[in-house]
């Protein structure tokens, strides 16, 4: 069994001779994966099934992540084939100027290197990050839940299968791990991993950013707030707040508070409540809202900070916008967070003000998703304020170089007189 | 006297209303703080004299970069005019795109938030960073060397001096700390403070990133290498072996390693040699350069890891380019390493594979530098493989977030297949 740290070290050696891998390549080794996975699918469904056979104590949402159908598998594979149709984010020329007579500067895109990410159940996650890894000419370090063990070892398996029969494509690019202590060896890794993102609980996420010196990618919290304000067309109100709670509460872009102005709270309230019950949400409310309906429960501070994750919500009245925004910035988890106005100057402040990764005007916090902007497949999503901030796509794995092209320049010359930079 | 902790959620606050920060306000503010420091010159020579008086026991070296004679105040009022020159950086619109009908999503610049800034005595530094900060709205908290405390205070309070008669300017945008312990306060201020950039020794940044959960911005080395190719311009290399190594020896951009090809060393060491001595150069040598000049120095491992700062250089005869790049990623820090060569194959080579922030094709590594890369200042240079890499200006320091704009929009009509995403 190779240790952790001598695969964080092979995985190094690999970035570097991936600095060269062409297009035509990575697209290549895309595809043979996609194949792969497609004539083994009875092998990841036998595995998935023994996981599954292990999983009796598991919670229903779990055990739902965990399995993997004709349909999911289905769904993993075009993913798979999808990452191949994405533009090459790699060795692209940013810019290029002259910074004086025949030097020429240019900042060209390359891979950040080997790239540590710890998820949770669902085995899915695998081949989706070892694309994304792939087409960025990035290596991987990858651990899964162990729920998912036998499932995660047969993708994997296939993935590394797929890879060998590839001319030119480095080994040990896709890696796996498997338990707590190796998580913790791989923490320690610094001199050879570069970026961790851990995809799961907060608590999760947590205890990485505080065991370890590489930087991590990632949010912990997806506190999401809706504010009403006083110029809000009580339609939209209503779609979006069901949307943003209801279409999937337990993700972290669902709305966890609503925020509502008082100038509409008496009249807009009822009509929300209602819909709220209509669709099973337990509303939780401050001192203000409980006067408009009576038998809701009464909010404590910690209301505020929590991410409920689930059919639940809090409201609170403010006085003005001003308010709004700073409850968020005080509370929020800089996730992304939404105003319904139809007042573009109130939009205007809250999306200047509000110090998040997205901010919304009329729009379901839901949208903030890779996919939905585009992006055609997402590592995660950052409340980083650093690096990558808001849905992580490809270009999220990328950094840049700077390749300066001379005839025998010194800096003398310059520190002379002699030769002048141009100024740009 | 308020705590660092204090300092630092004051800090928060004060980046919060940042946000809104124009152009105008910022440029205006740059221009009073370059007057007042005008206005003020000789109260910071006195401030400065006191701290050279009780300089005494440092080096020469240590006591020339503490020294704030009238050029370099000139200069350092001269950088602050410069910076209000420089483009905005905030609230740019780096695309804009309709995800679907009648919903855009625009990708916004903006800044990090607050931003710590370590340093070692050079008390000039506080007038530049501070002008970063305020150009690309950005609150910082600084921490000066004890040795130009006088100095950086009385510059400290100019500056503030200047922000307060700015008419919307918020307060608490610029702050000043100053122990030791202050500095451990604020490494553990990771829930106000976005960054940390340590300027200053190896010992310094290092303590740094093993001391904080926030993300840190630098290089601990400069272990630069200059490989000269066999197909090598014999004038180039002498002239950029000399400047690398000669022009500021205790630059982190000052070459420390250099490579030569085994095919072109017995023709090219001894001119290359008589340069150095002339220099003043030590030079350090593996065995086959022994071979060649018997009387220097025999090179040991630790010689490949060793940043000099000084007249100092280690020499390695290598077989081919490939194990010129084999040592570089090995051994170097990932700062600027050039190729001397006439060979486009093998400058294509040496630039694809050397994973460093800076690869050079014939041109002296001193060229590593904001200034001379003509981004107008810089807060530093990187190591990171993430967020910033190479000399770093204003732009490493904004991050961005996303704008959707939408008119009621519901995740849940696209999930039922009533409205698609464009696709991009």
């Amino acid at each position: 069994m190779t240790s952790v740290i001598d695969i964080a070290k092979n995985a190094s050696f690999a970035a570097t001779q991936a600095l060269q891998l062409s297009t035509e390549i990575k697209n290549n080794a895309l595809l043979k994966i996609a194949d792969l996975l497609e004539q083994n699918k009875d092998k990841i469904v036998k595995a998935n099934i023994i996981d599954l056979e292990n999983a009796k104590d598991l919670s229903m949402s779990m055990v739902n992540r965990l399995k993997l159908d004709d349909n999911k598998i289905r769904d993993m594979i075009q993913g798979v084939r999808d990452i191949s149709l994405l533009p090459d984010p790699i060795n692209k020329e940013i810019w290029s100027k002259d910074i004086a007579e025949n030097m020429t500067l240019k900042k060209v895109s390359c891979p950040i290197g080997v790239i540590g990410v710890i998820f949770e159940a669902r085995p899915d996650v695998i081949s989706q990050i070892s694309s994304l890894a792939i087409k960025s000419s990035n290596a991987v370090i990858l651990k899964g839940g162990s729920e998912a063990v036998n499932t995660n070892k047969i993708i994997f398996e296939l993935i590394n299968e797929a890879l060998s029969s590839v001319d030119g494509f480095p080994q040990n690019m896709i890696n796996l791990i498997f338990t707590r202590d190796d998580v913790k060896q791989l923490l320690d890794a610094d001199s050879y991993v570069n970026l961790i993102i851990p995809r799961g609980s907060n608590a999760l996420v947590k205890y990485i950013k505080s065991n370890t010196k590489i930087p991590v990618l990632g949010h912990a919290d997806g506190i999401c707030h809706i504010y009403i304000d006083e110029f809000a067309d009580i339609n939209k109100v209503l779609d979006i707040c069901i949307d943003a709670k209801c279409q999937y509460p337990s993700a972290c872009n669902a709305v966890e508070t609503i925020l509502i102005n008082e100038k509409v709270a008496l009249s807009f309230m009822p009509q929300l409540m209602f819909k709220f019950i209509e669709n099973g949400v337990e509303v939780i409310g401050d001192e203000n809202i409980l006067k408009i309906i009576p038998n809701v429960k009464l909010a404590t501070d910690d209301d505020w900070k929590t991410e409920y994750g689930d059919k639940i919500v809090s409201i609170k009245v403010v006085k003005n916008i001003d308010e709004a925004i700073n409850h968020i910035n005080k509370y929020g988890s800089g996730h992304t967070d939404c105003i319904i106005t139809e007042n573009n100057e109130n939009s205007d402040k809250f999306m200047m003000f509000v110090d998040s990764s997205g901010v919304y005007k009329n729009a379901s916090t839901r949208f903030a998703d890779g996919f939905r902007y585009g992006f055609g497949a997402e590592v995660g999503i950052s409340t980083n304020k650093t690096h990558a901030r808001g849905p992580v796509g490809l270009e999220g794995l990328t950094i840049y170089k700077y390749k300066l092209f001379g005839n025998g320049d010194i800096v003398a010359d310059f520190a002379s007189g002699k030769r002048q930079f141009i100024k740009s």
